[in-house]
């Protein structure tokens, strides 16, 4: 089990020694902040989000407690308080080093819904996606077990209906009530929804089936608890399935962005055409190259 | 300034004394947790949230933070850290003595995912809907101007096209970021998505585009930064549109529950039986009527 994170020089890297410079984007309500800043002299991004509380510690933590009353008001009360640290951890997700893209990409910025032909597909977001050549090298590293290796939870190795299952860096596994895990295809040539046809109506299923069946026996979390989807757009064009816990309210789970696994399995198989000729809405930063595409082609 | 709660007996309340008997809720993502329990042998629920980043603190944090290597995988790197106790506090509000009526209010309902088929519909759905004689009162109290004229901010009155726009209650009008309208259709033999049919298309495409202009002059939001939707399970049977600003994270707005309008008239367009046919995906709490009736009938 790794102590530290040593860099190509063997030096270890620790988060004390990194130096924020600005904030990305800050959400009160989630308790997360995206911090911008350097770390041994590289452009790094930090993210920093406050665990969610654990239920079996409860106890502990309030034994423990330095509390403070703050208003007295008839039967209510409030207290600020501080738990003994090893129980009130942060979850830090550093890259570094960072570019200019992740800093773009982390950036608080606007939305605007898009509304994406057959056409706009072939004629602007298709050439978008392959001129970019955006990489998946950390995704072929997962498949080939270069990387993150023990964190697969499941795996069915078929080339054609296989996927790994592995929990999404959002989740710390620590409670089910914000499961979220991810399912990564096999397959390299499926890029996006898009691409999706009646041949791939067995991989799908299989998806849903051995996915929901892996997360009841794993996390005894029954499968009218989970919500199982695909983004459109992805966040990378190598097909991959969302399972999250129903109960967890993840951003990514909106009408605008999500299609449920179960809702492309039926319409598949009464349009086979379905994915490739249906207008798809998606919500888009307006900073995003994608967008000055669109523009550029008058369709903005 | 209070340095303690000082009960009847002027003896001091600390959050240390309180007894945790069980958890109501407990939010992951807005990393809040309400407990029931004990405080001085009176009932108590205590409702912890942790503190958002406080951003003129940031440099103090990763400075005296103690950090741990999770996980590497490229350019990616996820650490646990604990920063000083005093940088990272909670926020406590107690409610004591608390009554049944306390808890229910905290008590997470459980939700789960229901799969209505074509029969399901036909079988358990409808004959519950009819059955219950659900109230719609207040909806055409609403159409009739007999309430909440004043708020109404668009009307077309077409018997068959027609509609009313107004505010939501849960929008203030005060920004156009959280902005949620309504658009209630005159028409009244229109239950919830499953009586959609390609007869319907013409007051669809009048809502979106109506009401979508009316947005636009009245609040300046344009079309393409809105979310229009539909739920299923609606909250009461007469059918109405959802008008959100897309930047605003409502939770009805989730892929279980949300339809897009625009994603109806097409479904409608290329299937005349789309919404009468397909399996529709709902999520509902466990307590609700209809789940029984679904229990009932063998179907959960």
């Amino acid at each position: 089990e790794p102590k530290g994170d040593r860099g190509e020089n063997g030096e270890e890297t620790n988060l004390s020694d990194f130096k924020p410079t600005s904030v990305l984007r800050d959400s009160a309500r989630d308790k997360t902040i995206f911090v911008h800043g350097e770390l041994k002299e590289q452009p790094a991004v930090v993210i920093l989000e406050k665990t969610p509380f654990g239920e079996d510690t409860l106890t502990e933590m309030f034994k423990g407690a330095k509390t403070n009353l703050e208003v007295k008001n008839d039967i209510y009360s409030t207290y600020v308080f501080q738990p003994p640290a090893h129980l009130n951890e942060i979850k830090a997700t550093v890259v570094c080093p960072a570019t200019e893209a992740h800093v773009q990409k982390y950036q608080r910025k606007e939305i605007i819904m898009v509304e994406e032909t057959e056409d706009d597909y072939k004629n602007i977001t298709l050439p978008y996606i392959t001129s970019k050549g955006l990489s998946v090298t950390w995704v072929y590293n997962i498949l080939e077990k270069k990387a993150e290796k023990e964190r697969i939870i499941f795996e069915d190795s078929d080339k054609e209906l296989g996927f790994v299952l592995l929990p999404d860096f959002k989740w710390d596994q620590k409670q089910v009530d914000d499961l979220y895990l991810i399912a990564i295809v096999h397959k390299r040539d499926i890029k996006s929804l898009r691409d999706l046809t009646p041949d791939h109506l067995q991989l799908l299923q299989n998806i849903y089936q051995k996915g929901t069946d892996a997360i009841v026996q794993r996390y005894g979390l029954p499968t009218n608890k989970l919500r199982v989807y695909v983004h459109y757009q992805p966040s990378y064009y190598h097909f991959h399935v969302h399972f999250n816990s129903l109960s967890y309210e993840v951003p990514g789970s909106r009408v605008e962005r999500a299609h449920l696994l179960q809702d492309i399995i039926q319409n598949l198989k009464s349009d086979p055409q379905y994915y490739k000729t249906r207008t798809l809405l998606f919500p888009m930063r307006t900073d995003d190259e994608l967008i000055s595409m669109y523009k550029a082609a008058g369709r903005l």
